[in-house]
């Protein structure tokens, strides 16, 4: 690694913290990369390393385990797209009411159809027959989903208090995650686009009453 | 095998047709088990054949690739749970409207969060880095989608010539896919029935219009 450069900076001459870091991102962007690409049974500890041009050592240090590498992936990643998302949703501006809901459904519906769903349902699965990663998996579920759907509400200026505008944003992300299993051997796209459609009408509804 | 009696029937006895078609569906359950129970990775052949007491070459003889093996499963499964699903249906007799349509989403939910789904599950994912499993599976994908969207529409008696009935009977399939996956490591059960609430009000506006 010694004299490559990025952004200008020769990663040999930074201070150790960020050399940490830099390599921890590495691990986890090639974990992410891993699990698209070979799935939860091809993305093994050797692969991901390789692939991330980081020593089994330096990988052991900042992630002992498989389990630890894989739950650090999916929580960066989740915290990535959360961040995308908001950058997204600041570009709509002023953009209220329907015309603001349907952008931001189709942005939400990006995000299950995308590397950080495909990654996080390779590992959901997986945990599912796996004692020791289903454990660790348990409350990071939680906290990933409770981010998502405060973010949810938060994009969608929903109001709460309103009756049924809970339920509402809650079914809207349990539908996108089952469009999101149904894009995973096809492109589903066109099917999705017209059933979304549908579905921005009653949210409309649900939202504005 | 020799002497074992199945519905009073002694198998030695039965026709070597009858014989096989025993073995197939013993192979086909013990897959399904083993999907359940051990995830795509832990159900290979040979755990497959051990747990339906088949010989390796009888399994091969019936099934030679684990792609045909577990394909047939799913399908066999599918079958299975849409003539349960039939038979509940029956059961409900002449109830109509409202009391029919909520009566029919619980059993609706029911399937997505049973055996099959998990199952179906531990497939789909696993086709998704598996050319060959993917190539078999992307046309029972869409047969097995077929058959339960005319399953769904004749279950809850829709009239898919009113506009938005169709596309809310495919979110509906698609929202208890999703509940389906945010089942699969914790009991989602208490959430998934306040939200089916909220959804079966919204269906029978859409139906009854």
């Amino acid at each position: 690694m010694s004299g490559a450069t990025l952004d200008g900076v020769t990663i040999s001459r930074a201070p150790q913290q960020e050399r940490s870091r830099l390599t921890q991102q590495r691990l986890l962007s090639a974990t992410v990369e891993c699990l698209v690409e070979f799935g939860w049974s091809g993305a093994t500890t050797t692969v991901i390393a390789d692939r991330a041009g980081v020593s089994r050592g330096a990988q052991l240090h900042h992630y002992p385990t498989r389990a630890s590498l894989v739950l650090a992936a999916v929580e960066h990643l989740a915290e990535l797209r959360a961040a995308e998302l908001r950058v997204e949703a600041a570009a709509l501006g002023g953009l209220a009411g329907h015309d603001r809901h349907d952008r931001v459904l189709d942005m939400l519906a990006a995000s299950f159809t995308g590397p950080l769903f495909v990654a996080a349902l390779e590992v959901w699965v997986a945990a599912r027959t796996d004692p020791e990663l289903r454990a660790a998996l348990i409350p990071l579920e939680a906290k990933v989903g409770r981010e998502m759907h405060r973010l949810a509400v938060d994009l969608l200026d929903a109001d709460e208090s309103t009756p049924g505008v809970r339920e509402a944003v809650q079914a809207t992300l349990d539908l996108l995650r089952g469009l999101g299993v149904a894009n995973l051997l096809t492109d589903d796209s066109a099917r999705r686009t017209a059933l979304l459609a549908a579905w921005k009408d009653q949210l409309a509804t649900i939202l504005n009453r």
